[in-house]
């Protein structure tokens, strides 16, 4: 009999109820001998990769590598799943949450009367956990169960093992208590991997989307301020148009930056809900009446982030319309981010058969012989994410649409195309902006030149020597490839002076 | 020469600066005679389908049917556009959209000065382009110029002719008069078209998608209630797990719905920024300082919605982040509507080898000989909708993601995509609350049915007889095929008495 | 009771074992009295379209216009399916391929001993909707039924009526008797749609699609030859590089249509498979032997495209991978057509301020007053084709992916998505072709320019001065904005002579 | 100045004509002393990894850990690229792709008379590369240069130095000899590393995809023959529909995964092309004529897969269609699989509340408390595959259509994506195959019981006692909940035995 599932159980009733199980003789038999759990020697930190102890599920024997505080469930679960590989390990940033959680978890035992050594153990395993301290020890890929339900499980051995560690117990008695502390943070992996979900995504929205993105509006907006008096070209359709300020041009990016934050911003109210405290199906069936609101408090506490707690549980393990909200958000930066990479670019195109008006910072060498020739290469790799987001877009989208009553069985994949998107996002924008908008110079001499060589700004004669001459002008200018001015004077319409005094861009960038 | 043209390029200063206008002889003499703004025949409305006018443009001739108000601009987009045909015509939205626009456009222009007799003839008219009485005069395909300026010409000669007509002229001087009109009501495509795009949109989302969520929300809510105390088996993974009652599992839909409505309002203060004012590139060259408020103003006025001037023309004319970002949220709305469907039908699947836990209403004759079969064909029409908003958005993200400079020139199809999204997600919410969600009943014996034999309700005995006697009547009944209490008593473990007092589903619904 | 479903019953007996039917007392029960077949005066064609006939289905008694072939079933479902609009119907392609359909079973079942007298008059209604003579009378939206079964219903509505009209009777009694009709050319909706979709769709891909991407790569391939001998700066990451003809340029397209083809061809094999008899659910159930093969047999015959059975008809109900297959080969053929339109458009930019290398055809009125500013708007609408293509794609993916059990209930979706995909694509390339690739010419003096202001071409020095001499030409050339010829001679390192004779860009189009 | 460029440049040189090289004085200088060569002590081995040794490019000295192979070009790219992590790097199959390339392209130059010893040093480190020995050596992300670049210089720098330890050099003098390795295999980014995306793309497929399918094909034909006799109820619409066996309804997946394989096998053609050769724009410029025919020949040889050149290099660097097609038809896999994983748990959803239909086997401890509860865990492993490689497709398809000019710079997220789809869905096969579907075992007790009690065979009663009587026992059975045979001999309609003969679900299984 899969004999550690009953100390589960009675663990699970002493959770909820502390001085009750105090008396249960049941949880009394299940505690290790004081003596072992002093053993001044921990057999782990000896362990070499090669040996291995050996745990039982109900499955059988498997062989736990001696140096890993995970056990049977995470060993099993890579059996079962050969799927991708390591690059497809369950993002980092979920397993960190997952700390985080089980930490607050504990807290909240503990007020409920959790013992407080037991506790104390598992803060400062689930610590550790937060901290990073313990990567290696997450082996699971995503393409597991789709409720994540083998990460979490991941974690309450790691936990668990690290706990019984850190009271002194031994990892060969592993087998005997883990399930101890299966469930010290939480009942069901329903609620905690979706709680996860979240705080791993507001986090990382946190902590590297929002902060690159602001990285890149304040280089943005620097670049407008200091292009201000820049007067070029406009382009519509691709093609030459009435002119307008370099400044205006980069503060339509500096819009679409500063909108990709509100944006970001906008989603994030759902995402701050936490399932913790469903339990299973959403009823928070096994908790206490006020469990779900304190794990948020303490959750909020430890992140600094405005956790709540889901207004409707249901909802919280059965969809994931917050994080699909929340790539949706992700998608539109996207778009902003392909937009104004392309424009730069273009504008960067050159060194002679492209448009040149914006020099381009140097990062690499690009080719020895040809100077000049300088590759858009952050360019090229913030259009690459952006792309790439649109496609994880898509996947979260599918995933958030096939739940299937209490449960989205797509949980692993969705968070780890969030986290990506943001990840990829924020990373981008930070490299794009040190590595090229901060750097960007405008050619003042091409903007001249084709500002100009233009024939828009004839329209600015026609208040002077009307509509018909004007348009003679213009005409004739480009049929022979000459400037307005040139053609002009030719012409006899004008003089330079007066070309000079009437066509004038500067009063062409704003209403009157 | 285009003559027209240079009509345009002084009518448009007169716009401007109306008085100057005014004295303006070339401005009077392109004028009409008054005898013939006064001709009480309008050809217009005697002429058959089979009659052309013959009007001119730079290319040459061409033939425009008699009992149209369009004029040439239009009728050499149908030449050089053949793409899709008649079902891909520029959505009447944008075009209605446009004639509230045009109007407020006049208005402000009145405002400015423009003669009241011309002004209150354009109001008029583009009343009516706002109304629908003129829908047959808009023939153009969404597939077209990427900036809608064939569509805004094709506005703007229905409202001019139309204009000219109310002023007592006739069609057939339309060559010679329209460009009077053309452009009084902004000066180019490049800010008009994305104006109505947002008018189109945020009416759309008003008049038809949020009212038709609030509906579906509303029977949602009132099923919820209604089933609040039925208890039935929940499902994980799709197998059997704890129970909830009926009414919470609808309470998770209701939220959902509740959020899908706060997404899409979220979504909405960027689609009330409107780019009119931004002419040409962003910079509002040839506007009056004011006139863009002043077209918002009036536009919010029409509408009854809080219309306001963009924050930056350039990032309005360049990008369509806005209606990314409203795609994303309809995309994120239909996530919550496959979800909701898909849980009903398969909730309602049967009649015997289903789930069959809820009666759906039947609406059409299905299986004339085999009663019970009701095909959820409302559930699949929604889901239908929900794959066509998640295609949508990706053509709106893949064309909001390549404008290119000053200008996004993938407008119309962005506009298309927005609102049909918007369309069929509100309509397929109104017939799914009308024909499904209001007449779903509970099929409260098969619900109990499934409840009692569930095994996951052996869990209420630990406390009572302990884990492992617990696990040998589940065991048990699973192996037999029994029912959990049938087993218990035959094990005698306990009495029939006992297991109603211990397992007590309704005590399973929340936490304690 | 709904008679009219038992005499369904009875006919689709009947068509199965016409010998024994015509035995059938209820069938000759329900046969319309003599004289009524025979009533002169059709009183459809006097209708008015504010008059109805009242029909009655199970539900109660419906309102038909009494102008339309249709009856009860197609009434029922517009009161249900308010979803979209007049431009969401069933495309009209599918309409006409039932048509196809219809008349192949009917044909098929006169082999079996079917009357001879009805099948005729059955023939040639099916033939009128194939001719697409009677449009008017489908005006079921795609929102329905996601097996398509209404639409199912009013074809047979039609078919049936039609026929009756051609044989004598009145729509008058359609109520009795339209049911004879219903299952005359088939048995089940859930095989007659999946037919229906893949004959239109092969229809479109033949009859559209195909020929437009051949007559775009015929231009194509026309202007590579035009363009051979023209050389110019090749382009990569947007920057300068070494040479190559613009006729090769135009050559990578005239690949990728040809691809686009081929692609489209590699996927129409799994299309050309026909669902017809595979019945409710892929079994065939109330089919004879053969009769699968024979309509397969029929319609490619009638259409002239290499039509089979469905070699799995269980596939062929559940799934529709042929049509997502179909949908990712126009997926591909829109990447190509964005490559090559984005090209087009930025190798056309100007006049004077992009890259200038094509000149486009003018097609449309432009700036009147600014000559050369040709709006690239065939390109426009090719990319915004090429994204809504990719839009559907992921829709058509969407609904692909959804199918349950037996049947995928996404048919009306996917069809729709699958047909606008192939028309539009189809459609934009004569319109590509005809109004822009055709009148392409190269600015040659522009290309030879930049060719000769090219930095690149030093690298042909090398073998002659050193690399160091080469170097420092070219980054002498690109500190003051010279040529290379003229930098190199002014160093003194080569004489013009020398140069002309090194430099020959002619010389770096291919391998040695 | 950069010195080893214009090491590089002659060795480029060199390559092209060897014995020209062999007389270039400038060639000699650069060869290290030959004792310098046969230094017996690699420092590479002893290097601890906090050890550097400095390198310098154009932009200043570098420190590049001493253990690495790697050199300047991939220290910097890491530093400008910080993106997204250890996860993010280039997928390791296009490493060894370049492995392959690099080899065939050195035994290409060697027959073209390049220094065999050299060449062998190459080959052997080109061998070590694509063995996956050299895997640490290659660190960059993914989001680097779109032409990847940077990977190339990577894999450049690692056979360099590595050739240069096997020759006996030291990586100490790395500096100053690397560039004379580094075009050992090909001269541009441009055209390698698509050659070598395709490589491992084809590879991929090969060794994991395709077998992934055919190992899960085989194992669905297996049960479809295990369950050929299994007469059980259809279900379209999720409702209840006639009988068809439990072998066809697999017979159906197996078709879905037949035509998986040719789906992905009509793609490959495309994929075989390889564009080595095409150089920086497709001409080919500085290769001799041949080469490109060469290296491809190589290459299949190594491979044992049949690449040839590809027929247009323009096409072949400025484009990815041949990818997004592949993408294309794993898109297509991608849906079959959904719909089969889809399926399988529904059937086997229960244990009691489900449709039960199938047993399947249980891998991992699922609820201990509660047997028969088994988790779909490798289905939803397999869906959630599924909408990962639905997203990465439409990454790819934004990828591949923004290509610009001569060369698409989305080559690594390309790529990546594509692999990571083949490998997914290949390892998802499998893993789905072995720990799923072989164990999958039919409930013949609950599918015989849905059988019996299904009111569909009704109408097999037709022929025997008519429509009216069949339909009064469905009604009856309905609505009393009795099975069909019971309420036939209640109602006196027929016998048991009669009910026995007449309806026998195993003749309805097929045409007649």
């Amino acid at each position: 009999m899969y004999r550690s599932a009953r100390n589960l159980q009675l663990f699970s009733a002493a959770l909820s109820n502390p001085r009750a199980a105090q008396r249960s003789s049941s949880l009394r038999n299940i505690c290790p001998a004081p003596g072992l759990l002093h053993s001044p020697h921990s057999p782990l930190r000896m362990a070499s990769s090669e040996s291995f102890r050996i745990e039982r599920d109900t499955f059988g024997e498997l062989r736990v590598p001696s140096d890993k505080y995970y056990g049977a469930q995470t060993v099993r679960s890579t059996m079962n799943f050969k799927i991708g590989g390591a690059s497809e390990r369950m993002p980092i940033q979920v397993i960190k949450a997952f700390g985080i959680l089980k930490r607050a978890a504990a807290e909240v035992n503990k007020d409920y009367g959790l013992d407080t050594k037991i506790a104390d153990a598992v803060i400062q395993a689930a610590d550790e956990v937060a901290a990073g301290k313990l990567d290696d020890h997450f082996p699971l890929v995503v393409w597991q169960t789709g409720s994540g339900t083998q990460t979490n499980m991941n974690v309450n051995e790691v936990i668990s093992n690290r706990a019984i560690e850190i009271l002194g117990g031994k990892l060969v008695y592993m087998m005997i208590f883990f399930n101890l502390f299966i469930y010290v943070n939480s009942f069901s992996s329903n609620d905690t991997f979706p709680t996860a979900m979240h705080i791993a995504a507001a986090k990382e929205v946190h902590e590297v989307l929002l902060p690159g993105l602001q990285t890149l509006h304040d280089a943005l907006a620097a670049k407008a301020e200091q292009f201000k008096d820049i007067i070029k070209i406009g382009r519509t359709h691709t093609q030459d148009a009435v002119p307008l300020s370099l400044g205006q041009e980069f503060g339509g990016y500096v819009q679409q930056v500063k909108y990709s934050i509100e944006r970001v911003k906008a989603a994030m109210p759902r995402v701050y809900e936490l399932a913790a405290g469903g339990t299973a199906v959403g009823t928070g069936l096994n908790t206490r009446i006020g469990f779900a609101e304190k794990v948020a408090d303490k959750v909020a506490a430890l992140t600094g982030l405005p956790f709540i707690t889901a207004a409707n549980k249901f909802e919280a393990l059965a969809a994931h319309d917050a994080l699909v909200e929340l790539s949706g958000a992700l998608n539109t930066v996207s778009v902003s981010m392909m937009k104004i990479a392309n424009d730069i670019r273009f504008l960067g195109s050159g060194p002679r058969s492209g448009l040149g008006e914006l020099i381009l910072p140097e990062n690499e060498p690009g080719s020895s012989i040809m100077p000049g020739k300088v590759n858009p290469t952050q360019c090229e790799a913030m259009t690459m994410v952006a792309a790439q987001v649109m496609g994880n877009h898509v996947a979260v989208t599918v995933g958030g649409s096939n739940g299937h009553f209490e449960l989205n069985v797509f949980k692993p994949m969705i968070i780890k195309n969030v986290l990506n998107s943001a990840r990829l996002l924020g990373d981008a924008s930070v490299s794009f902006t040190n590595n090229c908008v901060s750097g960007i110079e405008a050619n003042t001499e091409r903007i001249n030149k084709l500002m100009n060589e233009s024939l828009m700004l004839v329209t600015a004669l026609n208040p002077h020597i009307g509509y018909d001459k004007a348009a003679t002008i213009a005409k004739t200018a480009h049929k022979e490839g000459w400037t307005l001015k040139a053609t002009a004077v030719k012409l006899g319409f004008l003089t330079e002076e007066q070309f000079e005094q009437w066509v004038r861009p500067q009063d062409m960038l704003g209403p009157k």
